[in-house]
């Protein structure tokens, strides 16, 4: 009976979860014995000490870490044929989830095998804080495998940074018995996981795992790019290209599409060279360039009007989600007006737009004045009052996308009456999290299980589990999370913290946008890139801004 | 060089497309010869009349077809031996894009072979009007095979049906030669068909081709789907899964997700079926129980504050894009709104919205002001003064998901104040019209031109193309369109239409659906589907409920 098979298909049974179960993750050939199952590695430390910028205050900071680490980087060659045993480990993921963390779990599981033990923290770093741990069986690492999301563990966003928080971890290490954690996380997780390494030196090992949708947090040719990357842009990518690919069918629409990843723009960017579409905008360049609000917009008008004038009324724009705050003349008028009220919110709540316009009008010096002027009434009412607690904009709050379709449909009006300009807007984000990992994500987590399961083996602490060379069978890596940090000033005060990666505008990624884009305005060059397959031939396709940053000569992985 | 393959992939030439162009399309056995080839078959007339009962006025109206067809179903059970010759056919898209499209045009070419011309009308029946035509080449059909989108033709929203419209058909019939027309469409532009096919009787055939990704054009065992439901459906239904991953994964999050599909819920209810979401709101259900808003908005209220109960602070919530049309209160009230603003809509539109409402409320009667004043401020303005040309409320562009995300607060904060309720909102719709078809779509659009275009060879006209037995290879049909020719009230008057298909309140799929509901929202049961597979074990899947409907075993197709 159908019905009965279709109840079986519930909590993570539809055919497609069944299948990706029984898929074999690639991994790299360094890690398989001689029945073909995982096994540990052991590392070797390699080249000159990292970080030599910042050296002196990161060995200050850090003291135990630097001392064992030198700061280098450790190479995996050989086999571990002597690795630790009793070990108790505990993973937690903290953060956003992105597609690939189970099979870090699953990867770890593995190489730890039945001489240690695994144990999982529900609920992520406010878990751990509490307590909250179980043992991981080895059929929760069959059913987990290859499925998306961060569900099997939970996650959450407590940062753990104070000295009673590390105190308080201490005290769950030693009442779990605990050798060593895995904390699977982004920028912020892992300078946390750094901290914690060296305050647990070195009766707990501490072990990162790069994790961000985002793609801010990569390490040049160590660590070409971190988990969740790739299944996210796959999807953002289908769905931008299939939404290119109905503009010329129905012949009528332009659509702005945001798409999430903070701060950097490493999702537009590589989505933009997935698809190919009209425009897509790089907040790193605007910001580079001093490109303003005013020239954005007119760059997009004109745009719609040369298309419509060779017939093509139709478009797609790429927007990444931290653009607001990369537009430098916006930024100011932001924080001019941040000033402004902090000292005048209370007389102004009580009065109404067209005054308060008067007022900011009368406030603001003509430039930024002019700008003001420029914004839709929406945003001008919001510059005039939202503020969070702290008095500040809150700028995720901006629509973006609206805000462009807005300012460029005047722009347009202006330029070339008449012009056709429908518009429609969308913003991908949560679609793109928990997908299920792409191959690539499914093969490079399991493998950075085994690194990170490999480095707590070889009695390692304070490093980051890195994989590179993904196109010629990958190169087994351990960046010491101190040779990642930097200072930098957040809140206004010195900060020691692993920086998050912008896009380059003199990376090849980028320099191939710029060398393109011309040419896809002007026409209709787009390509679909499909929904991601874990099957058949368009399985391996790795990051296209990753190929080419690390100089690859294909876009197949192979690991 | 890696950059130069990048501009090798331009235009349509990413991996997945190239790779996908190599796909073999499964083919019904009847259609193909002794070398594999694809051949036309020939038809017989089976079984009894259709349409019943109202046989007179559609025999009045159609009297060539009807004579002509008996109205009876076609079947095929052998090849054609003896196919017609030197025809010229030429085929269009009509109305929105459904993924599939271009292999109904590549099965036409392969099954019309070298013997006869076909042509591609550019930009849809305004195309055709405009006699926009060219003769479509062989590279042409390999190029667009197994490719989403309408974009090698176009399309538009022309309806073909006034007397002059058939006259300069004609005409350009004349003038290209055409011995028939295939019109690729949903209910209306089939509807148009039958008429062009009575007008245009005998000299050309009209075929039709039942699209659409609203599901609301089916025919019982005759005509399981309309092409493109499939694609679409598993398009969305793999971001509703993502997101239900993520709900426990970041464990915040209510997620309300409105899916694109007009008036019928056919979207919504297979994507619940293939999810398991915590709540499913079916538009047909809601109108044959008469249910108010109020009672949905508690109900949605109370499943939010049982989940939070048991520590399940997310869910989702799947909203068909049509709801509000069938919500019988609203729509009442939208009634008397619309009757009340034509006749004193210039003296509202210089009130206040204070003075609006007071007017509202003297105005309605007493249950109608209730549900008036229930409703959130923004759309209380809506419904006082937002009217279309006609004076009617645009009901599309109500923000449903919006609406049930404030009143659902508004009553969970009366219920149970203090209960956790973040939410999100989400509306899918462009992104599933052109996404490249999904294994069943590609098959059944290409059986489905290799039937359009045997019924030319067979001398047929005005028939729709169909399929099915879709679990056991494939039953070839062709559904005389004055069959599904019904008598409607549109605007007042009786008109023969083929009436959409709305979901069934007694039929297999939702009953499932009704049975399973309770438990989805008890507990986390979802499942995800993950993205389309066009290769490996997870390709074959049909929609869930297109199998339950028709009884089918299994959820793979065989074709």
């Amino acid at each position: 009976m159908l019905t009965v098979d279709l109840k079986k298909m519930e909590q993570g049974n539809s055919i497609f979860e069944r299948e990706v179960r029984k898929l074999e993750t690639p991994v790299c050939q360094l890690f398989l014995d001689e029945q073909g199952r995982a096994a540990p590695v052991a590392f070797n430390p390699e080249g000159k000490p990292l970080n030599a910028r910042v050296a002196g205050p990161v060995a200050a900071e850090f003291s135990h870490l630097v001392k064992a680490s030198g700061n280098r980087l450790l190479t995996a060659k050989r086999k571990n044929l002597s690795p630790a045993t009793g070990r108790r480990v505990a993973v937690l993921f903290s953060g956003g989830p992105a597609a690939g963390g189970h099979n870090v779990v699953a990867g770890l599981k593995a190489v730890l095998g039945g001489q240690n033990i695994l144990l999982g923290v529900r609920g992520g770093p406010q878990g751990l804080l509490a307590g909250n741990l179980f043992t991981i069986a080895d059929k929760d690492a069959r059913r987990i495998l290859n499925t998306g999301g961060f569900d099997f563990l939970g996650s959450d966003r407590t940062k753990i940074k104070t000295p009673e928080q590390f105190a308080q971890v201490k005290k769950i290490c030693d009442k779990n018995k605990l050798n060593a954690l895995v904390i699977i996380g982004g920028d912020d997780s892992n300078t946390n996981a750094a901290l914690l390494a060296e305050y647990l030196y070195p009766e707990v090992q501490v072990i990162g795992v790069p994790k961000t949708i985002d793609g801010d947090l990569q390490a040049g040719k160590f660590l070409p790019i971190s988990f969740g990357f790739d299944t996210a842009t796959k999807i953002y990518a289908e769905l931008v290209g299939n939404i290119l690919q109905d503009t010329p069918s129905s012949r009528k629409y332009w659509h702005f599409i945001k798409l999430m990843g903070r701060a950097a723009s490493h999702v537009a960017l590589e989505v933009a060279l997935q698809t190919r579409p009209a425009v897509a905008l790089i907040s790193e360049e605007i910001a580079a360039k001093k490109i303003p609000l005013r020239k954005i917009v007119d760059s997009l008008a004109r745009t719609v009007i040369q298309r419509a004038k060779k017939g093509l009324r139709h478009g797609v724009v790429v927007i990444p989600e931290g653009l607001i705050e990369f537009i430098p003349d916006l930024t100011d008028l932001l924080k001019t007006l941040n000033d402004l009220l902090a000292r005048h919110v209370s007389s102004l709540k009580s009065l109404t737009l067209a005054k308060r316009r008067e007022f900011a009008a009368k406030e603001l010096q003509s430039g930024q004045a002019a700008l003001f002027k420029s914004l839709p009434d929406y945003l001008q009412e919001m510059l005039l009052l939202d503020r969070d607690s702290h008095g500040n904009l809150q700028v995720s709050q901006i629509p973006t996308e609206k805000l462009l379709i807005d300012m460029t449909a005047a722009r347009v009006k202006q330029l070339s009456p008449g012009t056709p300009f429908s518009t429609n807007s969308h913003f991908f984000g949560y679609e793109g999290r928990c997908g299920a990992p792409s191959l690539f994500d499914a093969a490079f987590t399991f493998n950075l299980g085994l690194t990170a399961g490999s480095l707590i083996l070889d009695k390692r602490t304070g490093y980051m589990a890195a994989l590179s060379d993904l196109n010629k069978g990958g190169r087994v890596l351990a960046i010491p999370l101190t040779g990642l940090i930097n200072v930098e000033k957040r809140h206004g005060q010195d900060e020691m913290v692993i920086a998050k990666a912008l896009v380059k505008t003199n990376s090849p990624a980028f320099k191939f946008l710029a060398a393109r884009r011309r040419a896809w305005s002007a026409a209709d060059l787009f390509a679909s890139p499909g929904p991601r397959q874990l099957w058949g031939p368009a399985a391996r396709q790795l990051p296209i801004s990753v190929a080419l940053n690390q100089g690859y000569a294909s876009l197949n992985f192979k690991l």
